[in-house]
């Protein structure tokens, strides 16, 4: 197989697979898996400061000689200081979510850091494309997590015919099935983090785990969609308080008070009522917890086959 | 190109590709233009009486001499009358939406009728496996009209690992790269109807075409999500005035009075403001309105070029 191409190229990586950067599950230990495995791992600073984030990325360093990346959330109360910290530590990929990303993409490349903005909307990626973005992340509503309103089927193509940088798919991506579906709809890389939550080397608590691998297609709902700030997550106690208090017209200071920490106390402590257990709806496909170059590898084997099986366009 | 498979043979067509069946928008014309370009046309039997419906079948026989079917939603209220004429009439396809289709589908199949329920979720397809059912529609929630909560790319794999039918994937396919994509994911088959819509033969008024062809993929919002039918629509004065009233906790009753022929007013008299404009999120693909043979055969050329291109697996 040609395991090369635009995205694998600029990512400096055997294959174009990312993991997603998430709050709190992506450590070093699950950045570097996968970096050694052949994709590329990504830290997610959150809302850590400088100073913490300097730690992990120092730690990804002595667990990996390979790239790897760090996820920014624009929305971070410390985002001047990540920035100049990332310019400085040099990573490879920052992937920029949840806000204009306009402001740091020119300090970041004129560090030769490659950035690539997850991005919902066709008019985003115009936007990130003319601002100087190598590449995006365009993540349909299907992922875990912040997520946007249109699906990864009808926004990959959509944006694939509007800009001219790769667009790396995120959403409802889980195996080589995913991966060449993206690829057909114009694609040329995947970004997926349900799938690699339930690894081996991912550091969330084992509640977590298996609470995904449990997990229906439609236990990953959306919360929050009156916060204006609607994040996918499984159906729990949390949830259902959040859902009767937006019925009942609550401010969203109200909501914010019993969702905050609700990441940390799913990820960190394995309260599967009271946390927030974000999710992608692929979470009914991920039935195992194998280790990160297990899932590279028979993704790309399926990959492979699936475009062996249909060459020549045949139908079945 | 190998054009058949096990959903071609069953549909009795040269490709996998069922137009969906949408209340007011399929007529003859399009039906007939659909089988005759190698695919399979539906009517939609919507709220008709048997009687109309009778009127609508016979008029597309004299339009097509191959195979088409109908489209059934289970809470019809001439729902028992309308299953007697199909069976009576021996169409080639019924799909049934909306409903539970137990009831209905053993006296369709002892009429030697195929048929296919659409389904949103893996419980839905195994319980209609389970009653009997030839193949499932699974349908994804960037689809138009009536909608469930998974989207395609997450649903289809998560079908085709659950039951042994075919399973024909709809919803954000618009063009070969979404049938292709389709086919990755372990559909068989497509189904399209915002693609089928802005057709020539197509017979909605010119204001619902040209409103489709200019939407972008935001457009396409869900309305009525506390009615508990959720649709898919373009946002419009009439989508507006249902937001403001759910928020303000209105009645389901005094909803539906607004909403109610909403679709045939934007269907037929071309009302683009009051009227429920029914599209899925891929109508920011379709940028023209072009003949159905066209449509098809430009699909099927698409998607055998992009397996030939990454036939043996190349990423690039």
């Amino acid at each position: 197989m040609h395991s090369e191409n635009r995205v694998s190229r600029i990512l400096n990586t055997d294959y174009p697979i990312i993991q997603g950067g998430m709050a709190w599950a992506s450590d070093p230990i699950l950045t570097a898996a996968v970096s050694n495995a052949g994709g590329l791992g990504m830290l997610a600073s959150g809302s850590m400061n400088a100073e913490d984030l300097s730690l992990e990325i120092e730690k990804t360093r002595t667990l990996t000689e390979r790239a790897f990346g760090v996820n920014v959330m624009m929305l971070s109360p410390h985002l001047h200081e990540i920035i100049d910290l990332l310019v400085q530590e040099r990573v490879h990929l920052v992937t920029l979510g949840a806000g204009n990303s306009g402001k740091v993409i020119g300090k970041l490349k004129s560090a030769g850091i490659v950035v690539a903005p997850v991005i919902a909307s066709v008019a985003m990626a115009r936007r990130a494309e003319s601002v100087g973005a190598d590449m995006v992340i365009a993540e349909g509503m299907e992922a875990g997590g912040h997520i946007g309103r249109v699906t990864t089927m009808a926004l990959v193509p959509q944006v694939a015919d509007a800009i001219q940088i790769p667009v790396v798919a995120a959403g409802g991506i889980a195996d080589g099935r995913g991966m060449a579906a993206a690829f057909c709809l114009g694609a040329e890389g995947v970004q997926m983090g349900t799938r690699f939550v339930c690894s081996v080397e991912c550091q969330v608590h084992e509640n977590y785990k298996e609470r995904l691998v449990k997990a229906s297609e439609l236990d990953a709902i959306i919360a929050g969609v009156g916060s204006g700030h609607p994040i996918r997550c499984l159906r729990n106690s949390l949830t259902r308080k959040i859902d009767v208090m937006e019925k009942r017209g609550a401010e969203f200071e109200e909501i914010e008070r019993i969702a905050v920490g609700g990441l940390r106390r799913a990820v960190k402590e394995g309260d599967m009522d009271n946390g927030s257990v974000m999710a992608g709806q692929i979470c009914g496909l991920v039935k195992e917890i194998v280790p990160v170059d297990k899932i590279i590898r028979s993704m790309i084997e399926e990959f492979t086959h699936i475009f062996r099986d249909h060459s020549g366009g045949s139908l079945s």
